[in-house]
């Protein structure tokens, strides 16, 4: 729990409004304001036209639209890039502090794009937009974070273990649906995600650069390491997989450092790091697991080790886990609201 | 398909014994047989006490025991590696050809460890006892051994993608049940396996050495990579991770040469080597997926590229996907017995 980032209790209350409240990571945003005690004054939920009158618990659904941020002090767009790069820039215009969760600005220069713990210094001071990170990218950077306090990092390779709900709620409701079928013996045929989910697991589903051969979603991941890490120049490669777990993502890291590093001293930095959880019982095989990960606010790390194929001791082993939807989406993004909000 | 390696129609026959018939290698043992057209003219099923008089198609299994090898010829063994100990040697003492697939043998000095793509030269002339490596070593090797024509592997790193058939049948039935009690909101206590499996994946259940973190799974892997490849000092690291898939290995490998390597030759060099198929289609997004490597005898090998944490240019990074059961065990086991009984 990250209590020393808990608004106090005295602070002015926001209106805040969250674009694309139907979604997975909109849910997960409305009960983590609740559940993190943020000061709300009012609280708009919008989505697409086609969402329009839903009601979520005492809420009605609005759809979107550029008069829906007059009065709002705080928004939060997790509906996709095209709907951020329309609305996000009136919402800003209107005086709002933005959060975004899509990938729209998170590269654009101008925009600081930050995991609170990492870079929490990048925030502006006044209203404007802030970029919340891929969710494979926040769940790896709260161990890489820390872990820079043993040496500056040379070299990351990441192979990763990621939930449908990177894909949404249609997708974890697809993974279910498919495993069911298969385990009838009926035939599945898939909408959402491009191959066969149930008991299978495929390269992630983002368009792959027919030149270098890496996909979208790890071209993200790499250049947002770089942004976030401060930098431009880091050695950085990932291998992205889909698999059929259905909320958070797990990663093995190889990370190099710039000198002979211990894993007992990396342990004792992560397991001070605020947001990070140590799984890690050699004697009772228990590391960390996606589905202890899930609704947790912690990213669990364990397999910490020195990597056998570093012979000069600079390279650690890691093995994470970490919700998609909190960590890697909501949580972070609220995170961000809170210190923005102070 | 691997046809260049099959025996002729005019070979003598063999007297077959299979220990540990009953189990899932076991079952694939004696289809393998079948399939590819194995000349033998007697087949004896044997297994435990407790599996004795259990009828397997026109067979009726056998107890082991140390008359059991009489005028056997060939005999595969996949009981585990208590019962190699046992009987290995006494089948082989019997003038038997003995592949065993546990780990009993596999890092004696004196045996043989063999993919026969790759070290093939390494068989012996006459009876005796031949090692079947782990079943991520025999997947890995089929895409390692031929790229060894792009210059000499300098470092290897691995992270697995693990089925549950490498637990054995039990532990496949597990994943299912486990699975549908999940999907039913029903309460299941594992039995086979140390954590939840219904949506989850968790660090390969072998125990962790406590001085260096590995586990007994990596350990496997590591050495025996080295002593096929005959590189003793080969740098290399495996994270092994077990997931909810039923019956092939994939892995996400890194691999760096001693020299700049393109992409395209080692495409060249896995779509002419024996034994795998290259699925890389980056315009469709098709990669190798474990349902679509299961009961195929070919590993599946994509996601080709030059590894961009590396720029000079001597890393590739690779996906492969193989039938643990197959190539991982009972396809290699009479692919060695092919060779030997030639």
């Amino acid at each position: 729990m990250l209590q020393s980032t808990r608004p106090q209790a005295a602070q002015k209350a926001a209106n805040v409004a969250i674009v694309g409240a139907t979604g997975a990571v909109g849910v997960e945003l409305v009960g983590c304001l609740e559940r993190r005690g943020f000061p709300v004054a009012s609280l708009r939920l919008l989505a697409s036209e086609r969402s329009a009158g839903r009601r979520l618990g005492e809420h009605v659904v609005e759809a979107v639209s550029i008069d829906a941020f007059d009065g709002v002090d705080l928004a939060f767009f997790s509906a996709g890039a095209s709907v951020s790069r329309t609305y996000a820039p009136v919402a800003a215009a209107n005086g709002a502090l933005v959060v975004d969760n899509s990938s729209a600005f998170r590269m654009d220069p101008a925009i600081p794009l930050v995991v609170p713990e990492v870079n929490g210094e990048a925030l502006p001071a006044g209203p404007g937009i802030v970029a919340n990170p891929n969710c494979v990218t926040a769940v790896s950077l709260m161990a890489l974070g820390p872990l820079r306090a043993l040496g500056a990092i040379t070299r990351v390779i990441g192979a990763t273990y990621q939930a449908a709900s990177g894909a949404g709620a249609a997708a974890m409701e697809e993974l279910t649906a498919a495993t069911a079928a298969h385990l009838a013996g009926e035939p599945f045929t898939p909408k959402v995600l491009p191959h066969p989910y149930a008991f299978n697991l495929f390269s992630h589903n983002a368009a792959v650069d027919p030149d270098t051969g890496y996909n979208g979603e790890e071209e993200k991941v790499m250049a947002e390491h770089r942004k976030i890490l401060g930098q431009p120049d880091l050695r950085i490669s990932f291998t992205c997989i889909r698999v059929p777990v259905l909320r958070a993502h797990s990663m093995a890291l190889t990370v190099e450092f710039d000198r002979p590093v211990s894993p007992e001293a990396a342990r004792e930095i992560l397991q001070a790091a605020p947001g990070v959880r140590v799984v890690d019982d050699r004697a009772e095989n228990r590391f960390p697991m996606p589905l202890e990960a899930s609704g947790e606010e912690d990213v669990l790390v364990g397999r910490i080790r020195s990597d056998l194929s570093d012979p000069e001791g600079r390279t650690l082993a890691l093995f994470l886990s970490g919700d998609q939807l909190l960590r890697g989406a909501a949580l972070n993004a609220v995170l961000i609201a809170e210190r923005l909000w102070r």
